[in-house]
């Protein structure tokens, strides 16, 4: 299956002799000419469904049958703040909430996140004690790597951000710690919980109430716990993820987190619905704000969402049929890597059990240059730097890979393509370090 | 078809003697009680559209075929931020502004208003010396009576209101010219141009000329051009909106207009299609700010909208068919109201050419009584003064009425009891001032 041939050998390239080095470049400089000439044109930028997966849903676009909910309501009329009451049902249950303390809302849960970021800056939370916006400065704890569209919005607001590592087990939680407990300016901290983006990891029951129940200089400290994952498994072995709801009310800090996430990896990516979960203060504070941007959600879209899955257990249903699609290509990502990078002592890389994403490191200094020398071949990569604030990786290592989108020979070609990149990037590296 | 006879004379009521009054005082009471024993329950509050209308979408619901667009876009992923291109093509016809200047966006044009709002007050506008937040104060021009909900949000971000009345022809623009010619906080105005909430006037272009063309203190006054009934004429006198856009553009204030339409009321109030029209620059302003919190809107409901419709004329076709459900409703308002008040010198009313409601003034300072009187006799209206900032109504004289959502023997029955609590309100008030 392997278009290029392996490496002569698994020896770390930078125990190689000068002269053998040389030799490993020159095979490294001939497997990219080699590569450019095929012209490919693929893309792995965004974690975003393939057509394969949207399929998946393909009957949604012929409901609702019927306009009424449950309860009788007329969907397609004014009304509703909170949500659908039948979709809220459903999610409520997988997201281990009481309904009542879950709102689903329209299709990004990016714009909820924006939309409580807004709220808090404009109006302050139900703890604070005065607006964010008439704070002297507000700083964001960012585990890293991490979600670009996280660090941006923050940046839009020069909101400062601090970082932490991400781990096997979570964010760095005893850093985390540190870092809230004097400074009253940090007021809150990003985590994508279960599959992070793009480590891949699984924040644990340990280091989620550890976040839970730290103590913070600023009283109104909030985890933007973006959940987009929850659902997501790549393997049998599920990972469920931290009830940080009941772990920060347990801790007595239950206005701590505001918990999101959405049908857009489970339905549509674009007509999805997306979900608040918090406190019922923060859900009553939620909808007071919110009531003075909207007479209600899209519950046509939600009564249409409701039919689709019929229950939570058609939901986790529904989330087999995409790991039927795009497991096989994580694995190929695997095998990929595996067979021509591994042991070279130049990259290593996850193996998400689920989420969308590949974390790869290679050889410090050399991402920036690996994700040009794709460029040139025709394989669209995530700007390296993409996954720190304000794009800058200090080590120049990390590059992380969606391999979702394309289709199962696609992958195979650009990761083919991307380890040929990683070999001449470090080739380049070692001999300039000479 | 009057329930109610009709009063004795059509003397104007300020003109009875003193016993004339008691025994008309006492008409009045014997009505209202036999009013309260019917044991109505009716809504007048909102203007919501009837399911009638509502039905005339049905085909929405099973729409669309298919889930690519005519440049072959996958309507169910990612992206498309400024929205799809057919259906802006047709709604751009309809609002006479370029496609390139039109953004088809989620299922509320008041979450638009108030996005922009946000972004002005965090990050100010293209021709803002700072983020609005920044300043002392921020003070919006409110021609009354108006929306409710535009104040709401004024309200909620601590923006000053000041007043203008809205005539025939539009706001006062003389009086609006004054306010923002010497004050620099003075940021912005509303306006509902076409078949204005709730008074139904048209902005004529002459009016809509000099507010374009005004000099303002502020650089970066901003008129926030609610045109949400553009297209929901009542009679076949279909008024023509101001074009705003080249209006202010002739003038050299391009970035003066922002420009709000939906299909709210064309399609569903829930789960319809939101625009914003507005200069080149201010566009691109907004892309970019939105570009923070959302990765495209439902482009799946844009191409359902789109295929219903099918073109500009399609709009149109099916705005006859909401006319000829909602104006027999509207003829009904103006049939009751002038059988049973006309001539009395206790009422004044509006005949709308389109729109969404009847402006009713009663009584100096008897508002709030008609309307505690409906309530307990079962008719809830819409809170006197609430078409005014802060809810205050200064003559406590005017009532919105919304006749769109009841069928039209509600209607009637509504409009009766309206017309009684009028009659009595009037009669204990000039009863008091003996």
């Amino acid at each position: 299956m392997t278009e290029q041939t392996a490496p002569a050998s698994h020896t770390p390239v930078a125990e190689l002799a000068p002269e053998q080095l040389e030799a490993f470049a020159q095979e490294q400089r001939t497997a990219y000419a080699a590569l450019r000439e095929k012209g490919l044109k693929l893309d792995l930028t965004r974690g975003k469904p393939a057509p394969a997966q949207l399929d998946l849903a393909e009957e949604l676009l012929a409901l609702p049958h019927g306009h009424v909910d449950a309860s009788g309501t007329d969907v397609r009329n004014y009304g509703g703040l909170q949500g659908l009451a039948e979709l809220r049902a459903i999610f409520a249950e997988l997201l281990h909430v009481e309904p009542s303390q879950l709102v689903a809302a329209g299709n990004s849960s990016l714009t909820l996140m924006h939309d409580c970021l807004v709220d808090l800056l404009l109006h302050g939370g139900v703890d604070s004690p005065r607006p964010w916006s008439q704070e002297e400065k507000i700083t964001f704890v960012c585990p890293v790597p991490g979600y670009d569209r996280h660090f941006a919005m923050l940046e839009h607001f020069g909101i400062d951000m601090v970082t932490v590592p991400m781990r096997e087990d979570g964010p760095d939680a005893e850093a985390v710690a540190r870092l809230v407990a004097d400074d009253p300016s940090v007021k809150g901290m990003w985590i994508v919980p279960t599959y992070a983006n793009p480590a891949g990891s699984v924040t644990t029951q340990e280091v989620a109430a550890r976040l839970a129940s730290m103590e913070t200089a600023a009283p109104d400290f909030k985890i933007f716990w973006d959940n987009a994952y929850a659902f997501h498994h790549l393997t049998a072995d599920e990972a469920k993820s931290a009830d940080i709801l009941s772990l920060a009310s347990a801790a007595g800090k239950p206005h701590r987190p505001l918990v999101f996430a959405s049908t857009s990896k489970i339905t549509y990516a674009g007509a999805g619905v997306a979900f608040l979960a918090a406190s019922p203060e923060n859900v009553a504070w939620h909808l007071g704000h919110l009531g003075k941007r909207s007479i209600g959600p899209d519950k046509v879209n939600h009564l249409r969402h409701a039919q689709f899955f019929g229950s939570a257990q058609g939901v986790r249903d529904h989330m087999v049929r995409h790991r039927e699609v795009i497991a096989p290509k994580f694995a190929e990502v695997e095998r990929v890597l595996s067979e021509r990078l591994d042991g070279l002592g130049i990259a290593s890389w996850t193996r998400p059990k689920g989420g969308y994403f590949v974390s790869l490191d290679v050889l410090d200094g050399t991402a920036s240059r690996v994700v040009e020398l794709a460029k040139d071949a025709g394989i669209a990569l995530t700007p390296a730097g993409a996954s720190f604030p304000y794009g800058k990786d200090p080590g120049d290592r990390n590059i992380r890979l969606a391999p979702t989108f394309p289709v199962l020979a696609e992958v195979t070609a650009a990761m083919e393509a991307v380890a040929t990149c990683v070999l001449l990037a470090a080739a380049e590296s070692l001999q300039r370090r000479g």
